[in-house]
């Protein structure tokens, strides 16, 4: 194999497993300065409002939900991608088909780096 | 609006314009420690090899290619997503039916922070 590594989203085994809420599952994967996350929401799961001050970047593959960021609620759909600045609250619910949601951190966050539940350490 | 930044992927035309190779153009957002490229590739469009200091990342999200990285080549498919360690030489070639990537890199690279050419500065 090339340097780097290889995967695919079909199969995130190979990822750090982190259970973020009640039906919403992700996977982590760290390089040296970016973390990526693959979320899986469940239809209506919702994410408890928190910030980091890593900047985040999200990108909705699939499905659709409510994005609440710096205080204000956006409606968003399969294609739209965000930007989250270190430091702003942000939360996010899956609309009734459910979402998955990739998630890019830089630097990456220590509290992702192992297993756990929570958005922040745990 | 809330503080951060919020687009679509069938709208690009607030990004940094970028026509990497014929038959492949990219359009480009920058955050503070991020930099995330949407890369559209025509049918068998292919880049030339190159290698820059930056981290980068790439997810398959439309389509099948080639990825050539550290002097191997590997098939890729929808779903594939991949580490590109920074100084490690790579390209990538569209298969019949194009390819749209998402390519992040951090730190962002300098030569995508302008309009331009090619892979690197122009």
């Amino acid at each position: 194999m090339p340097r780097g590594q290889f995967f695919n989203m079909g199969d995130l085994s190979k990822g750090i497993q982190r259970k973020l809420a009640e039906g919403i599952a992700t996977s982590i994967f760290v390089g040296d300065t970016v973390m990526v996350s693959f979320v899986r929401c469940e239809p209506g799961a919702k994410g408890n409002l928190h910030a980091h001050p890593e900047e985040q970047w999200g990108v909705l593959l699939e499905g659709s939900g409510t994005r609440t960021q710096d205080g204000e609620r956006l409606a968003v759909k399969k294609g739209d991608f965000w930007l989250t600045p270190g430091g702003v609250e942000h939360s996010f619910e899956a609309g009734a088909e459910g979402a998955t949601v990739l998630d890019i951190f830089s630097p990456p966050r220590a509290e992702y780096r192992k297993p756990g539940s929570g958005f922040d350490a745990g």
